[in-house]
């Protein structure tokens, strides 16, 4: 309902701020979560559905967003109406609120549109005085109840409304009990408690200088307020933050009839549900505790009974709670997390709600349900939460194990490890591959030249670089768990620890990472291995059959590539060249290319590399039988090779013939202030054209190689990156078709290929109708051209994109989801215009962005053909894909 | 004329290819030029004057076309064509081509659409042989100038379409001389001559294994076929890419009787502008020589007498010419560049063209001739190139001396300058104010913390960085010359020595460099001073009642700012407040202010910095004198005012009071990868609010203390840098308004004042609906619009867009003329959809486009309010908004 229409339906009449429910009937129902809030909304549908609920009634989120913009003030009509429900409950429940013969007790709690667990606060047992607490013990006949029902109404009104600290109170209690010289607080007499209570008040009244409230009016206005009030506290305002809940939504109050599990052994409290949240199993699954109110479960202060044994102690109760399990379930149609309690063996419902669960369990219950035929495939699909399938493909840490964090970076890359700490990617791969020692590679940031050593690390930890710093793109290709960005480690490579807070760890001591949290830990810490099951695999498959967009991958090594094709990778979208040649016989010759100072130098440093890289697409096209393979020619700044110690430049300086002195030269020539807009990409193919000529070579060899077998086919996808003019494509297209030729001719085989480029500048995503005149693809390179959109840096992000969002400025980080309304306008644009220029353009995405959910719906709405991601979040994108479609 | 049409004429009848001009009349006329070649038209326009013009016809552009399409072959109707006209010619002349007793020769020229001097070939005397020139040496009874003639022939065509070197020639015509014992060619006698012509026949024979060709016809069709494929010689491709010519135009070939300068001493030829073509005086100018050919003139062989000589000796003659010279001033309404020849007292006029000027010229005959009421006030403003006018505001060097180029960089920021040689801005300080010495500051690139050094120069010179590089951008702010990107200067700062080539330049040696053309010169040498003439006041003064677009400058001293006042601006568009904190004193706060850890650090240092950069303001708006001032507020990277060397970080550390182990630790963390993405613009603004918050307030502070003296107003106009998010804008105006409002009731004044912002990103240029909702004002900052857009840095573009230029991937480097179909779409879309928030929204430009003419004529185009450019770029701005408009 928009701000006006409620101000139009003041002018007609009283709006309506409260809705009841009680009875079996209730003027509010599920869909009503937006103004009722989840709880809320919940009680009136179980109410609907005759299940037993303490009857009661809900005040409006929009009351709350009132308060908030009218200066705190609550409506004018709010009192009556809830006199009104409350005189509704009174009469359902047959006592009356303040009575001093039958008091009606009363529950108050928050209740948001969206779950905010723990964030706001409740209080119990409103309605209880000296008069009316008598009158409870007097009904009861159970004053040791009624006394302690007081006292902990005191203590929970005093710490919520009063804002009188709760330590107060827990402090009384445990000086009373060293008074009775006692351990628990059921030895506690009703005379113990009623003493408590006057102490409890005493205190009130130190604290605030006023007495705690008797009057049981007051005592349910302040409630209400306080639970307003809480949707501004500061626990609440972090969460919302974190959890992208807007403050416009506000709160709703339900104030709902007590009922008690702590009246005697025929009463109890738990929590249930329907099915085993943690693996998925299709089983009843809770915990119950015989005379206790539901607070004593939360909190953990008494060890609950597990739901099995409910059977044995309350046979009927259990009955009748199993068919309300059912109905609930058949209802919502699916899982339900339910809170229950008995009172005198009369069971009565308090909450239901979808229940939280891991990955594991949410693919279980969903492929289960769909067998049950409870709901679709389609909904089974929508079920999921693509990113959550990570957990299920990466090691993570056993959730019973201690540990001790010293400090916490970004989560760059999911997945949990342990191992020695070294500092150098050499140190890495020589404790890996000669100790057989797990270990933990530390770096200040990570180059390409650590790639050998990432490899061989089991994990990666970086003090700099954000979420798509080098170090966190390439581990998560790898599928490596990574931690990047962890400022406040401070890394000394000469004297080889780092230092985090007060920890010196050095070198070959243990830690352990959790890229799925960013979180850094002293020692060993026992993780748990993934296995997929054979639901996750039935999913994926239906996944497969409802989406559209086709799901590549980024990835250059024969693992790589093998792992993708095992996640099920219907091609390659990204295979970056670059990352072929650090190895350590390769950088060489690769180095040896850069320093050269003429065209002939460099032909002789690439001839070496030739026969290298067609043995690498060789293999790749072999491991990827048939399926496109999208290579992208030479792309980074050529300094990225250059030789850095003076060991590396001699090496060069011998291999290449030349004096060290031109070596250092050249590496000082070659040095670029902003690498990300230099010498690099095309325009590399367009000053040196021998690079793209030998690479071209190399692709279309390893493509006669293999067909010249007869097996199978190979239609290679040529890329030129960092086009920004139409003539870099068509000069450097021209160069690739006489290369292509050339081969074509010597080893007698026609080769079907592509050429295409990344449109990854904004220039070319507004020339794309010209670009597509010589591309025969399109592959968006969203990470450069969000850099360029946006004029951010990824590697320098991480200073200052945590204060954008804590600003609200910026929603996400723009290297993790597409910012569709800047680098996706641009998206739209080359893809209309290219489309113009050639109606049948391939197009796809292969920047980070392509194993994000929502950028992925984004290239579904946009018409693309395929976005490529790394290995590990193939089936991420798959089934994302899907529910694009949906 | 299209190819289409062409072929579709040519199926219904003869294509014309040749334009005939004979005897007052002529096929084609002066408006030909793309179909005759500028000297073809003119040609037949003077024809169609009435002026004697030696008969003749011209074959079109179009054939030259087609000959390249056609695999070099001539159209079929060509030599019909060729020989109806060359009848004409030789019954007009009364001469018969080729015969025994009347020979007609001719000359055959190439004409391009476009001026190409010296770039393609020509032969005279064309149809000589020994028949001929037998005929030749009776008709005219001069044997000695037959032969001469014949000799001379046979050297041009056999270099020209021959393809035999000159050299040979040259060889036997000096080894005749010593034979002869003579010096002077006019000593030979005939008898020389003829055995010249047979050697030099002889000569040719043994070179090409074929003789001479003594076929006329045969020559003619060789040498309109040499005219064609001179069309693509190395030299006329070098010429063309230089000049921006299409390949596609083609040249025409004009066939034309001879006449000769040097058939005796009633003979003459000699060359002329109506105008001095140097002062611009109005007063003839121009040199002949008697008893000459036109190629003496051109070749400087003999010296030519001035044309004030003439009326001595050719009397009437003389008369004829100047009335002639006035006719073609009269007719073509512009200085006219005219070559003559006299051949027995008869005056022939061979070419007109509009005269090439320097810029103090061109000004000059502008003026004058809208005083002498023959072209209009805006004719005069489009004579002018607007860039030429920075000749008349820098020093040049003297055009008679000699000079040394050691290396060539680019021409960065014009004039010219001498001095010694000096390797750090210190030194320059000290040198220049200590020791009052001239010096030129070499640096392989210069920061912000050289500009001191840059001040205290003459001019600056840096191995590295490109047009608009810091030291370009700064240089030309400044009007000091500039030559960066000299690549191959090898400059050793320990040594205190740079290398160019075998050149050793130590610190102390002299050189010049020249900002104009990118020379470095060993030495001193001779520059002019500058003098703006009243000519100039006037012309731009006309240029001020036309134009629309408003023209303010970029300025941040005051130096600057009362430069760019004399110049005209009208306000100054970009004050970077960032230039203002390199000073010494300045800089160790800043520093100290970038340091700190907490808000407190950072406020203690800022507050030592307001009242500097409030006197900033008081002083620049004072020069400003209500004229409107923007003021970007802090942009660049924190990091390029970190300490470097071991002394400022002590230096910094005890100004802090903080440990030199946490200033190290804070400039290792600032460094950034990409600095030009990183940490910088309104990103400060947003992660350190209190800096803006200094610096608004030193705005508003000066603003009250200027309004409150009651003498004038100032209307500060705050410009928020790379804004991205229209969110950061909103909270950054937020910060303005609210420190405005405290400064406004501290001091008791109101305070009109505007905030705008920079649109610098592609991002923001898309999302400028949203921003203007913010921004009172759009600043395009066409700098860093380009780099991202185009996603090239301008400090490391320098070592690809040569090669990009050459291969015609761009035309003109995108840092000095605004890259119209990439940028400038961005730029009218951010018009647009800015404009459509904020109807009154006031749009300008920044970069270093705004002195550009072609930018200019485009931000006209777009509907901005203004463009700002560096202070000596004003003038240059002031005419290209006039042309803008015409």
């Amino acid at each position: 309902m928009s701000a006006q229409t409620n101000i139009q339906r003041k002018s007609d009449m009283a709006e309506k701020l409260v809705y009841s429910f009680a009875g079996g009937a209730s003027d509010g129902d599920g869909t009503m979560r937006n103004l009722l809030g989840g709880k809320g909304a919940n009680l009136a549908e179980m109410c609907s559905l005759g299940l037993p609920v303490p009857p009661g009634f809900t005040i409006t989120t929009e009351v709350c967003v009132g308060y908030y913009t009218e200066g705190k003030k609550l409506p004018a009509d709010l009192s009556r109406q809830v006199a009104e429900a409350l005189a509704k409950v009174e009469k359902d429940v047959g006592a009356k609120f303040g009575d001093a013969e039958n008091p009606l007790l009363l529950s108050v709690r928050s209740g948001a549109r969206a779950s905010m667990p723990g964030m706001m606060d409740t209080v119990l047992n409103l309605g209880l005085n000296d008069v009316t607490a008598k009158a409870l013990a007097k009904k009861t006949g159970n004053e040791r109840f009624a006394y302690d029902s007081y006292r902990r109404f005191i203590q929970m009104y005093s710490d919520v409304v009063l804002e009188v600290d709760h330590y107060h109170f827990e402090e009384m209690l445990e000086q009373k009990k060293r008074d009775r010289d006692i351990e628990l607080d059921t030895e506690l007499t009703a005379e113990d408690l009623k003493e408590l209570v006057s102490e409890y008040k005493a205190k009130v009244a130190e604290e605030l200088g006023t007495s705690f409230p008797d009057d049981v009016n007051a005592q349910l206005w302040g409630a209400i307020q306080a639970v307003f009030n809480s949707w501004m506290n500061p626990r609440a305002n972090t969460y919302r933050r974190l959890h992208d809940i807007p403050e416009s939504w506000g709160t709703a109050v339900t104030v709902q009839s007590m009922v008690f599990g702590n009246m005697g052994n025929d009463c109890a409290t738990g929590v249930a549900f329907t099915r085993n949240p943690s693996t998925g199993e299709h089983k009843y699954y809770g915990e119950f505790l015989i005379n206790a109110q539901g607070e004593d479960v939360v909190a953990g202060i008494r060890t609950p009974q597990p739901l099995e044994e409910m059977p044995a102690v309350m046979p009927d109760v259990y009955k009748q709670l199993t068919a309300v399990f059912d109905k609930l379930e058949a209802h919502y149609r699916d899982m339900q997390d339910i809170e229950f309690t008995i009172q005198n063996n009369k069971l009565w419902m308090l909450q239901t709600r979808n229940g939280k669960r891991t990955a594991a369990a949410a693919v279980k219950i969903a492929v289960d349900m769909v067998q049950e035929k409870v709901i679709t495939k389609a909904e089974a699909i929508k079920r999921i939460d693509p990113l959550s399938l990570d957990q299920l493909l990466h090691p993570t840490l056993d959730p019973k194990a201690q540990k001790t964090v010293i400090t916490t970076g970004l989560p760059a890359s999911p997945g949990a490890a342990s191992g020695k700490v070294v500092f150098t990617a050499e140190d890495a791969e020589a404790m890996a591959l000669d100790h057989k020692e797990k270990v933990i590679l530390v770096r200040i940031e990570t180059s390409p030249e650590d790639i050998h050593g990432m490899h061989a690390a089991q994990g990666i930890l970086t003090a700099r670089g954000g979420m798509t710093s080098h170090a966190a793109v390439v581990a998560r290709g790898m599928g490596k768990p990574c931690v990047s960005g962890a400022g406040d480690l401070r890394i000394d490579y000469a004297k080889k620890e780092l230092k985090a807070g007060s920890h010196t760890i050095k070198e070959g001591d243990i830690i352990t990472i959790n890229g799925g949290t960013g979180e850094v830990m002293l020692g060993l810490i026992a993780t748990v291995q993934p296995k997929l099951s054979s639901d996750f695999n039935e999913l994926m498959s239906w996944a497969d059959e409802m989406r559209v967009l086709k799901v590549r991958t980024n990835a250059e090594t024969p693992l790589d590539a093998e792992v993708a094709r095992r996640f099920g990778a219907e091609g390659i979208g990204l295979c970056r060249t670059e990352h072929m040649f650090f190895d350590s016989e390769r950088i060489i010759a690769m180095r040896e290319m850069i320093v050269a100072q003429s065209v002939e130098g460099r032909k002789a440093a690439l001839a070496k590399l030739l026969p290298m890289q067609r043995n690498d697409f060789v293999e790749l096209f072999r491991i990827m039988h048939g399926l496109p393979v999208t290579i992208r020619l030479l792309d980074p700044p050529l300094h990225e090779f250059l030789p850095h110690t003076e060991e590396d430049i001699k090496q060069v300086a011998a291999s290449a013939g030349i004096s060290v002195e031109v070596v250092r030269h050249r590496a000082h020539e070659l040095k670029e202030q902003n690498p990300m807009l230099g010498h690099r990409g095309c325009r590399l193919g367009i000053t040196y054209p021998e690079i793209y000529e030998m690479q071209a070579r190399a692709i279309f060899e390893a493509a006669a190689s293999i067909i010249k077998e007869g097996k199978e086919n190979v239609i290679p996808e040529i890329m030129i990156p960092l086009v920004m003019m139409p003539k870099e494509l068509e000069i450097l297209k021209a160069l690739v078709d006489k290369t292509a030729a050339e081969v074509m001719k010597e080893k007698g085989v026609k080769i079907e290929y592509m050429v295409g480029t990344m449109i990854e500048l904004p220039r070319a995503a507004l020339r794309a109708a010209e670009i597509a005149e010589s591309a025969e693809f399109f592959s968006f390179g969203t990470n450069d051209l969000t850099q360029t959109t946006l004029g951010i840096s990824r590697d320098d992000s991480a200073s200052f994109i945590e204060a954008y969002k804590k600003q609200g400025i910026v929603e996400q980080d723009p290297f993790v989801s597409l910012d569709q309304s800047g680098v996706g306008e641009l998206i739209s644009i080359a893809a209309e215009r290219g489309r113009k220029t050639r109606s049948d353009l391939k197009m796809g995405i292969c920047g980070e962005h392509g194993g994000d959910p929502a950028s992925i719906a984004f290239c579904q709405k946009t018409g693309l053909t395929y976005v490529s991601c790394s290995p590990y979040r193939v089936p991420v994108a798959r089934l994302a894909a899907a529910q694009a479609v949906l």
